[in-house]
């Protein structure tokens, strides 16, 4: 079959690959009808040497079950599947308090779970399928597929985002970042009710689309500027929570800028630093929370699906590209080039 | 009248000072009848520089009101008071909200709004003495006082990292500290309800009073050992709720080697630091919750008054020494050398 790998930064080849076999009684093989190309796969586009690849790339996934592992009883063959991001096996202590992303279980995994297979490809193998993967109720070439796609991660990670930042009918929002995660805390926190939501983004189509999934306002200035406006709109406090869906230190220091005393910073952007100010300064003084880390999106699903199937929200609108797996290179430059905001694949 | 002055670290002398008088409308004069030295007053009286004194000293107290100014209205005089850490109108937009550290009036501020006056003497001024100021339902020689006067600062303080770190009857917890703060935080997490409480500390008597708040298991081990014996104690996952009640890089280290995956760690020691790691490697990861910060204590007392009105709660066991003002110097070297856990003072 056909899959992606990421030989290193900038180079990226769809190859003729072994097709995934059953390994373990409890994987699956799932035929991929649907996958797309995530911000977070930009990271390793930009910086990956030679050494470390090649990579198989790709953890968002939906597709039919085409074979199942002896141990397998949840699902059957011919089934449509999402797969969220990390492995889980949906049984263990931190999967029953729905952490997912931290399950105990040797096989699961964040993204580097999938590693070997990878989701943008015509095929894989999904470990512990049982406790990862989720039946969905429609055909695989519903017109909802975009938006279920989203359960996979991007519309998982901002309905986290806002969870763990304790968005509710009180809060007012900052989200900074405008990628398909900020887009979708946006939505995400439209959804859990927040009072007032400001999105931080300089691209005018994606802010655009931040308004309609629920923004009232966008800055586009960054730095002390941006702060300035953000309390300026705010009424000189800031907001309750503030979404980081960048993870560089520029956002942080943002974030810090514009949280209200005793708010919460919601991190869902891997970080790109290990040391930040916490201290008396930054954080502690006026009792400012840090939140967030990987979604455990498998916990979520059951709650958004349903407003993805009855329409009340279209997630799916964060795809503005489609291509085949011919065109995934290209879909990766275009994406770091910020010419798409996110690449559907259909393979 | 004759009050408390740090000259300069180590350096802590009782003299003769002008009589507070009212200086605005909104201020109240205090006798007062019982105060104390802080663990924060440690930090000053170890490393303050001679041109950054003499200051007043003392936050915590218990007194009768002597005078108030004209725009007073719930406080008469001969009312027995307790004065919370931080001065606060109880009005502002975040006083409403229960953050009364973070009160935006002009005259509110942490320690150092009552720095020109301090609590370790015959009298204070306290500003916004309606909003600062709570009534208390007992005569001043009453035998509760020393618990009463816990409600002014540590008391409300380990309510407050029990509160910020969202302990519940499903949570175990850690504290490391066996400071009045951290055995206070075991009492107000037993309060609360947590399933198992562990305290991280070393010196017996203290200790011993911590099991008697509530700790289940005490770890006197530091560092990689003490992490790994609390981890032992906890099913090798450590606990959802870490508070750490002393503020040092070490105490924060110990903080991140036994909070659950998805915990939070709950800050309320001072931070002896301003950078720490909080990347992936560290908070991100597993979703771990940096909260906590000077505590908010007049938002506490009306719930935690009748506990001890009642008898249903002691912390005023964490006083082992009782002093005069001329004791005071000495009470201030007992504390640092850690023979004497809280030293009382009745002027």
């Amino acid at each position: 079959m056909r899959a992606t790998l990421l030989y290193k930064a900038g180079d990226v080849r769809i190859e003729d690959v072994p097709d995934p076999v059953i390994e373990q009684p409890t994987d699956a093989l799932v035929r991929i009808t649907a996958s797309c190309i995530c911000g977070s796969d930009l990271w390793p586009y930009a910086t990956m040497a030679a050494h470390d690849g090649p990579v198989r790339m790709g953890h968002e996934f939906i597709g039919v079950v085409e074979d199942i592992g002896s141990a397998v009883t949840t699902l059957r063959r011919g089934d449509l599947v999402v797969a969220p991001f990390s492995v889980s096996d949906n049984t263990c202590a931190f999967c029953r308090e729905g952490l997912h992303t931290s399950c105990t279980d040797p096989q699961a995994d964040l993204w580097d779970g999938l590693a070997e297979e990878g989701g943008q490809a015509e095929a894989v193998r999904v470990p512990l399928a049982d406790g990862t993967l989720v039946k969905l109720p429609v055909a695989a070439d519903s017109a909802l597929v975009p938006s279920l796609l989203t359960l996979a991660d991007v519309l998982g990670t901002g309905h986290h985002a806002a969870v763990a930042g304790g968005v509710d009918e009180h809060t007012g929002v900052t989200v900074i970042g405008d990628g398909a995660v900020g887009l979708l805390s946006v939505l995400a926190a439209r959804r859990l009710g927040a009072e007032h939501i400001v999105l931080m983004g300089r691209h005018g189509t994606r802010t655009e689309l931040g308004r309609e999934f629920g923004a009232a306002e966008v800055v586009s200035a960054r730095g002390a500027e941006g702060i300035a406006a953000v309390r300026e709109l705010t009424g000189g406090h800031g907001t309750h929570v503030v979404i980081d869906a960048v993870g560089s230190m520029p956002a942080y220091e943002q974030a810090l800028g514009v949280v209200r005393r005793g708010g919460t910073i919601s991190r869902v952007g891997l970080p790109q630093y290990e040391q930040a100010p916490v201290g008396f300064g930054s954080l502690f003084r006026h009792n400012i929370r840090l939140a967030g880390g990987p979604a455990p999106v498998r916990a979520s699903i059951d709650q958004l699906l349903p407003d993805i199937l009855s329409g009340a929200i279209e997630p799916g609108k964060v795809f503005d590209a489609t291509t085949g797996l011919d065109g995934v290179p290209a879909g990766y430059q275009d994406m770091a080039d910020r010419n798409s905001l996110k690449v559907l694949i259909k393979p």
